[in-house]
């Protein structure tokens, strides 16, 4: 359904997959066989000098899965991205990172891309960062737990391209793929470092279907021993639907948030921030459309600080539930289409009750004064009683 | 309902819980904050130099989660235990390894006890381990997975004794608490170890109520960010029973495993191997009992064999499953009691069962000479065709 290369699937190309419940387990794992696969190499001793690398929009599960697997905290390295690139991570700035630990004596192990960024849906560019990767011996992990579903779609694979240079791939299909959580898929090039890494083979678990390698044993592809049977539920979405139902959901979300976009760009008080890939908006109401002619423009921050009360006004509606993030210094509020039974007049409602949320504030000169006045008369009861 | 000691409780005592999936991840959780308390002390550079202990009857997630958290596989200590001690940790043995390791220059980190081994149902001496534990500085988890839902009955309380002194403790619901899996209850004396060692603070993440301190994030005390609801199935199982109606669940499957221990005393061939704590019957049909007294008695080994073939023929039918470990070289038989609907008539169906497929491999001096007759037998037909 995904076109992976056969160098992840059990069918000929020795790679596999294994149902994890999320990605941070699905890195963590990654992450482990990779680092001990190196340690083998160069002495457990140096395990100090592993470097991890992402980007500064990478999911936070990357720097946990590192913290957990013990490499050094000050070996994280969140490598800046910025608006010119749309918060892809820029292939020069993973080489000029690798190349100045190298020089400090330490050793790049790993690396995550991401394709559909938790903030921004940001796409980092597979191909010349994997080729980067493969001159310093990195092993490359692509995230791509939001837009992964996107790939059942031949329109949306481009993004996949390089995808063949990795060593490992996940995506969430309790996301936006009917699923519910906790479903993460994972496919790895080279199961046996996995299994090296995770196995543990006690007596009370032998029995003759292991031990004739007839099986494989999923206990050694993760943390835990035991396993939910979660193929059950995918494989129910997958039978229940079929391969183009699927593909029409996803298309249908794509379509409602360009739809949401559409209504975004026919008025003037609100701005798509970040170039849309999938199915989330990122807009606010922008600095330049807040005041009247006549007044000054608002700063960032306090246009931050708008968007962020407007956010929290809406979504204490219980009507709308939107998230929010920072990207290159800007409060984004995210509009993300894919629950299994939204539809266009789900999203007419959504920006309707945006609208009116705006306009109730209104002004936001007027906004702040209010509030500075409304927290004096709040004191001054506060006194009285 | 365990009367678990207040230090390990949100309420009043500064301790909390949180339900996990299953013991490996409890244990990695735990195991990943005492590893990063300790290095915030002594040094990242030393993180070679931390040793894990557990006795050779220990769960293999303690070592699965050693390996996860970067120890070094060389200072994993697996404690030998013996028959003498119905294969609990003798507290010498905990000591003795202690002191040697750190005449090597190694650094006491973390041990694991076990209340009912998955193995044979041992029970670690806690009292006097945590006492040698807090004398050398390590942490202590207690490891009830199987064992703990029984603490929710007085009688059985008495295995806790010395708990206090342990770091944190954890059992899992769906063994034999009426619970699906996967449902691992933790409890810590210090949550604050674990936060520090696991939570991440992303911008997209960051809220009013957690801002302000009100609320548990329980994506802070375990691996993965997003969490199933696991407590409303275990609440569901509390509230539908309730604690004497549970407690009698326990307890007549306890009855039920004296039940078929008592069947096995009627007879001669089988033998309990190890004493039953708990509703796991450890069993097998004993060398000294299968000869004819005219034929010498069987090695162990044969005996081993004799029983896994055992097994083997009583599980491929279908209609009982049992399981099996090795305790101080001893091929034992288990037979657990603890499905929700088991009842008397299953266990003499089950010993009904393992005595007629006893009978039908008959004399295991007949049954081996068959045994090789029939290979042979299988090569001249196989030469044939």
């Amino acid at each position: 359904m995904l076109n992976l290369p056969i160098s992840f699937l059990f069918s000929g190309g020795g790679g596999g997959g294994v149902l994890q419940g999320t990605t941070c387990e699905a890195i963590l794992c990654t992450l482990t066989a990779a680092r001990d696969q190196m340690l083998d190499k160069i002495g457990r001793e140096n395990m100090g000098k592993l470097v991890v690398y992402g980007s500064d929009q990478t999911q936070s599960s990357l720097q946990k899965a590192a913290k957990i697997a013990g490499i050094n905290p000050s070996n994280f390295r969140s490598l800046l991205t910025t608006k010119s690139t749309a918060f892809g991570l820029s292939p020069n700035s993973l080489k000029s990172a690798i190349q100045s630990d190298i020089k400090f004596g330490l050793i790049p192990l790993f690396f995550c891309a991401t394709i559909g960024t938790t903030s921004s849906n940001a796409i980092d560019p597979l191909g010349p960062l994997c080729d980067i990767a493969k001159d310093y011996n990195i092993l490359v992990h692509i995230d791509a737990a939001y837009a992964g579903s996107a790939f059942i779609c031949p329109e949306f694979r481009h993004f996949l391209q390089g995808i063949e240079g990795a060593n490992s791939f996940s995506l969430n299909a309790h996301k936006w793929f009917l699923t519910t959580l906790d479903c993460c898929c994972l496919w790895v090039k080279e199961p046996s470092a996995l299994i090296k890494a995770l196995s543990t083979d006690p007596e009370y678990l032998k029995n003759k279907v292991s031990d004739s390698n007839q099986v494989v044993d999923y206990k050694d592809w993760q943390i835990a021993l035991s396993r939910r049977f979660r193929a059950m539920k995918l494989w129910l979405v997958l039978r229940s639907y079929g391969v183009s139902n699927l593909r029409n959901f996803i298309r249908g979300y794509v379509k409602m948030a360009k739809h949401f976009e559409g209504l975004i760009a026919m008025g003037k008080r609100f701005k798509v921030v970040v170039p849309r890939n999938f199915a989330m908006v990122c807009f606010r109401i922008s600095p330049l459309m807040m005041g009247n002619a006549n007044q000054k423009i608002l700063g960032e921050e306090d246009a931050n600080e708008f968007n962020r009360k407007l956010l929290e006004s809406i979504n204490a509606t219980g009507r709308v539930y939107m998230t929010h993030a920072v990207v290159g210094g800007v409060y984004v509020i995210s509009l993300a289409v894919g629950a299994t039974l939204t539809d266009y007049c789900h999203v007419n409602k959504a920006w309707k009750e945006i609208q009116e949320h705006a306009h109730t504030m209104q002004n936001p000169f007027d906004y702040f004064a209010r509030d500075v006045m409304a927290k004096s008369f709040t004191a001054i009861r506060g006194a009285d009683e």
